[in-house]
């Protein structure tokens, strides 16, 4: 417990945008967020307090967090195993503890996992040379991906000659290989465990990718039969019980074409597919992880607006659109990318005054996320369509 | 500009609640708040990054947060004005500025400039010696304030005989005096103007008062009719005008048994009674804030939910209330004043899983505002008893 407030200290491991958005909401708790960061510049190292720098790979650094902290908790599941049960053996609250967050830390283990549960997912099979990659193809096109260390579409191989995964083999890259579904779209069903057993589940929704990187999160999923979302939602919870979750659980879906639903991949911390949950539920991905964590009843999960559409800014496209692709503004003398950032958000607000933004604090590198926006309302086109045109007003362009 | 992110860099004076909020509204646009706090423990020093301790009435310390500062603007109104006319002189951008604060700052001043304007307020006068308070009583009952320096009850005398004053202008506190106006209730209309001169008006609230503090508030204010509430807002657009307010106005209001409504109070800052815009609008207060002062386009701010009830928590009453106050719970064992103020975050989490809970980190001094809840949804009773019911679970209590 924090000595001036008298209530809970939560260490994070790791200092990117959901620690920042994590902080945001331990402030309204009253509680303490304790943040072991890389560097001083990462997103929520610029904004909290209590901050240490060292790696998460370093035992004596997870010690320093742990130490005062109630509770360790991830921004990220790149802590290895090993250190989490010396830190469990040695009394600390680990939540999402090792047990359960290996099965978001290694495909290979998921897998195995959900199969002994009898969990829809895609055919796959363990990797262990170019021939079994071969074997399990048979002909077809399939998906290899590194079985650890993956996100945002690195480390998924899309592959029709199994020849060339002899290099990630080399590489002592671990692998699994799994049949290419052939997908409708992309659902997520985001559920919070907490250590009594309690589950709450927000709402299923689409989320849209673009070169295996998520763009947009629709919420509620549109079309998505009540019976079908009731399913994909008590899937969630029965992993989330299953695998000992504690804090948010993420399960990413498949739709296929014929109603089915699979699991791709699992995430046991807030999750971009939930970041519309700050405005657009009445408790955020933010606020339940911690009170999960802690152990705290969990809150109302319901939808403040009828649609809610997130949409990733991503950093800078280097090639500018052409002219056409702009709103139209009187007061628009330059395109976007010969704007700054600080530029291009007095014109978003302009633009879209009821749009909320959601600024990362990190450098804008094309592809990488720096930023969302949440848009809400009764109308669901109306609404994707100001969430998307307040995503192309903050967009490329070069900082000052 | 801050030199990683490119962004703004807003240095506020005080480490009050308000920072503290303002803090996680700056965090979502990518800004940076810089805090002049008198204590490390202050409630927005517990959980910003970029504090520097120094006192409000201390030139250099004021310097030293404009240095590298895009704007200075205010946790409270307690900055001496010739201090902000050496900063503005120095060319620090500083909103509000101080030709515009000093109306919040001495209500002697305010009083003769909404005079000058025409706008409706209690009669009133300066006052320099006891016969001028009798003088204006006429044997009437009066209410005696404090110019400068008055909040939440304090610097407020309700004077049947004048004769003590005498103590109040011997000890050097400059006051004016004002007529008791026979008030059916009070309301709050809160605006917020740009440097450009965009303002953007909130729904008219009630505020309800127990012992000269803010308990409670309600948005809309109920049964106001519209030609009421529009006559409010313009009242305050107006002032924010006149006064060329930049940031937030709080232009609080006596409604009178004719209908009528009269100017209380002006506060330059975010406000007590608009808490309730962090859920219940769709842009809050200190968002509003932080737009205004740097000039950007103003947010949306449509209500989230047809009725939103914020009502404050104060620091414990030391007398146990008697049991039947409770709320029934299996799990509770103890009455509230013997729980420490975690335990009583679980009940009440337990209890209403949809309110929404904000701790300012503050001790809990008997009086003081240590936080806020908030409840919203469409049946104003409802969400009344909701609210009330979880400042209950978390007031009166020890801490450990």
């Amino acid at each position: 417990m924090h000595p001036r407030t008298g209530l809970p200290v939560v260490g994070m491991v790791g200092a990117g945008q959901l620690a920042r958005m994590t902080h945001q909401a331990a402030i309204a708790l009253g509680q303490s967020l304790r943040i072991l960061a890389v560097s001083p510049d990462d997103g929520a190292a610029l904004v909290a307090a209590d901050v240490l720098i060292g790696d998460h790979t370093d035992l004596g650094a997870l010690r320093k967090l742990a130490a005062g902290s109630e509770v360790v908790t991830f921004d990220h599941e790149h802590v290895p195993p090993e250190h989490l049960r010396a830190l469990v053996a040695e009394g600390v609250t680990v939540y999402p503890g090792p047990d359960a967050l290996i099965h978001a830390q290694d495909k290979g283990v998921m897998r195995a996992k959900l199969a002994s549960l009898g969990a829809p997912m895609p055919r796959w099979a363990p990797v262990a040379s170019v021939d079994d990659v071969a074997r399990f193809a048979g002909g077809d096109t399939v998906v290899v991906k590194a079985a650890r260390g993956g996100y945002d579409g690195r480390g998924v191989w899309v592959v029709s000659d199994p020849t060339p995964v002899q290099e990630l083999l080399d590489a002592g890259t671990p692998l699994i290989v799994e049949e290419r579904v052939p997908l409708v779209r992309e659902l997520a069903a985001v559920v919070a465990r907490s250590p009594f057993g309690q589950v709450a589940a927000w709402p299923v929704v689409e989320t849209v990718q673009r070169d295996g990187i998520n763009v947009e999160v629709i919420a509620p999923a549109p079309g998505l039969s009540e019976e079908k979302a009731i399913e994909a939602q008590e899937l969630a919870i029965r992993l989330a019980s299953e695998l000992g979750v504690v804090g948010v659980l993420a399960v990413e879906l498949f739709e296929t074409a014929d109603g089915g639903i699979l699991v791709n991949e699992l995430a046991m911390r807030p999750h971009n597919s939930a970041h519309w949950t700050i405005e657009g539920s009445r408790t955020s991905q933010f606020e339940q992880h911690l009170r999960a964590v802690l152990d705290y009843p969990l809150g109302a999960t319901g939808l403040t607006a009828p649609y809610v559409v997130m949409a990733n800014l991503l950093g800078g496209d280097v090639t500018p659109p052409s002219p056409g692709e702009y709103p139209r503004s009187e007061e628009h003398h330059r395109p976007p990318h010969e704007m700054t950032l600080d530029e291009r958000i007095h014109h978003m607000m302009a633009a879209e005054p009821g749009v909320k933004v959601h600024l990362y604090g990190k450098e804008l590198r094309p592809g990488r996320k720096v930023g969302h926006v949440t848009a809400l309302g009764d109308d669901l086109d109306d609404v994707r369509r100001r969430a998307r045109r307040a995503v192309h007003w903050l967009r490329e362009g070069k900082q000052e």
